[in-house]
């Protein structure tokens, strides 16, 4: 499956940047919002759907994708299989953290099973894209086959092109797993080729016994699979979960139809720095929403030399970071829109080099 | 002038916490929305007006004071005097940043002049709460009188009870006047005891030439008035403005309120210091929104020990950083008031020490 991203190209950059320094405000003075802003109209602009002006963020979209991993009933986590199911039960009725944050902030949310121990056909409102119950622990055998990381890719894009078809132009994705950490930390081990203790964090809260125990499992998952980590897609079978190989094909599905895609914590990134190995144009379409509390998630964001808007601590997942930066995202897009130039207030314009 | 507020109780922290923690979420897994809804529940368990479920964040109030600095014309900064009120014309007319995120994310916008070169009159919705013109230069001679400084007091306790009789019960302050890092670094200095090279920045923009003379003139001032600077309203009549004043006192006045103070960037917290020494039970109302990216904000922002929301690397004053925090506390609000409980949602909790 191949991914058409058109690469950002540069050739708006002198037009936007003027845009942004003629505002009523010192050079610079909006920080990272003049960044966001800018990312912002790179895609746009770069889009034939949009006119040049003004930056538009329609429908804000959120996805949680939910499987559950085989790894977890290794000893890695504090919490049981069961509870992706019931959280799942929780983001239905509407009483879990990104619910709460989406109804607040706008976000049109979707909760996607993307392979869950309980399926979750009794609940309203999830879409079924099943790959399957529960993975294969990644120390003991590949996660998945190959043919289900294509089922996943297959099943997200075809998600994302409906979803661009009602208007939507920008997308977050959030996750929710029970041992999805143990998972992602080895896609950052294999990508970025250090240790698994490099990568290793507590996760929702567990205690240094199953720390240590998580990185011995991770360390056993990749001396096993080896041979085997070529590329994404393979990385993805042996190491992923479903919710992370649908995240990742969503994020080039996202950029292939010319959307912004907000990339939230560690799952997330490590769902990013996959997607852009198999498309690194997909890059270009990605603001990163926040760094967790995650220890190994500020290496991942500097592995990527990317900046986030947020560091509130959060280590809860399901996107709350990405959902939370939207106002930030919007402001950004407002400014570049709304504010008044120099010119237009008749406001002395003490950065221009032409009266220094 | 004395401002009767309330010490900040921990009657309810027990209270509070379990709350909290029995939310669907592993604990402490909200970070900073966990401190900030702690905050708000706190100053709003503490006062007979509330009830105690669930928080509120009414009628978000934001308030531009607008002030001239004498020292502006010694050589400190990039713009003339004259552009404080052209800002405070293009605020009146809504095309600066700060217009744009409050009509944005829902804050009632005022726009005060506190004492600008050019009077505001003329311009439709400015509140004229003027001190006078322009402040005298801090290193020639005190900035303005004692009286001066009480007359601020005055206005601005008068303004902030106004808004609390609104049903307004979150309030933040920005503010715009050339020349008034100066001011602020100058009164960093006398608050920490620290060298002045210690708390210049490049405010706006200037020059390293311009960041020494800044340093000289503080320095000249420090030294003229080392006697006087006795408690804060003389540290405000010798080194301050008169946004300045009016701010320290709207901060108190709204802690004497019950309501929550948003605090911005480097100005503003210069303004939170002098409220913290004239009572520190202000402290417990504060919530602070920003480091922005004047060198010195860190600094003061660890003196007082406490973490702000948001680290964007903004230098705009305005009340920019308090503004963009709101949906963060509106978030913090939100989880609490909102989120299932582990009972409600039928989810395991795995963070109760019963089932461990």
């Amino acid at each position: 499956m191949k991914f058409s991203i058109k690469k950002m190209s540069n050739e708006f950059d002198g037009e936007i940047q003027a845009i942004i320094d003629g505002k009523t405000k010192p050079i610079g003075a909006l920080g990272q919002l003049e960044d966001t802003a800018k990312t912002i109209a790179r895609v746009q602009y770069s889009s034939s759907k949009h006119e040049k002006q003004p930056l538009k963020i329609n429908k804000p979209s959120l996805f949680i994708f939910a499987g559950d991993h085989g790894v977890a009933a290794q000893g890695v986590s504090i919490a049981p299989s069961e509870v992706t199911s019931q959280m799942v039960a929780n983001f239905a009725t509407g009483g879990a953290a990104i619910n709460v944050f989406c109804q607040q902030l706008g976000w049109q949310l979707s909760v996607v099973d993307a392979g869950t121990l309980a399926p979750s056909d009794s609940y309203v409102g999830v879409l079924e894209q099943r790959l399957g119950n529960i993975t294969a622990p990644i120390n003991l055998s590949p996660a998945m086959s190959l043919s289900q990381v294509d089922l996943g890719f297959k099943k997200a894009t075809a998600l994302i092109e409906k979803t661009a078809g009602t208007g939507c132009d920008l997308v977050a994705f959030g996750e929710m797993g029970i041992g999805n950490t143990t998972s992602a930390s080895a896609i950052m081990a294999t990508i970025m080729d250090i240790p698994a203790s490099e990568c290793v964090g507590r996760g929702t809260g567990v205690s240094d016994e199953i720390v240590k125990r998580k990185q011995l499992v991770i360390e056993e998952a990749l001396a096993l699979h080896q041979g085997d980590l070529v590329n994404a897609k393979s990385i993805l079978a042996c190491l992923g979960g479903f919710e992370i190989v649908q995240i990742t094909a969503a994020m080039l599905a996202a950029a292939e139809q010319n959307m912004l895609v907000i990339v939230d914590g560690f799952i997330c990134t490590a769902a990013a720095m996959l997607a852009v190995q198999i498309n690194e144009n997909a890059k270009g379409y990605m603001i990163f929403a926040h760094c967790s509390g995650e220890q190994g998630h500020q290496k991942m964001l500097d592995y990527l030399n990317v900046k986030p808007l947020l560091n509130l601590g959060l280590r809860l997942g399901e996107g709350t970071g990405a959902a939370l930066a939207l106002p930030i995202i919007q402001a950004s897009a407002a400014f570049y829109n709304d504010m008044a130039s120099f010119a237009q207030a008749e406001v002395t314009d003490v950065t221009s080099p032409t009266i220094d």
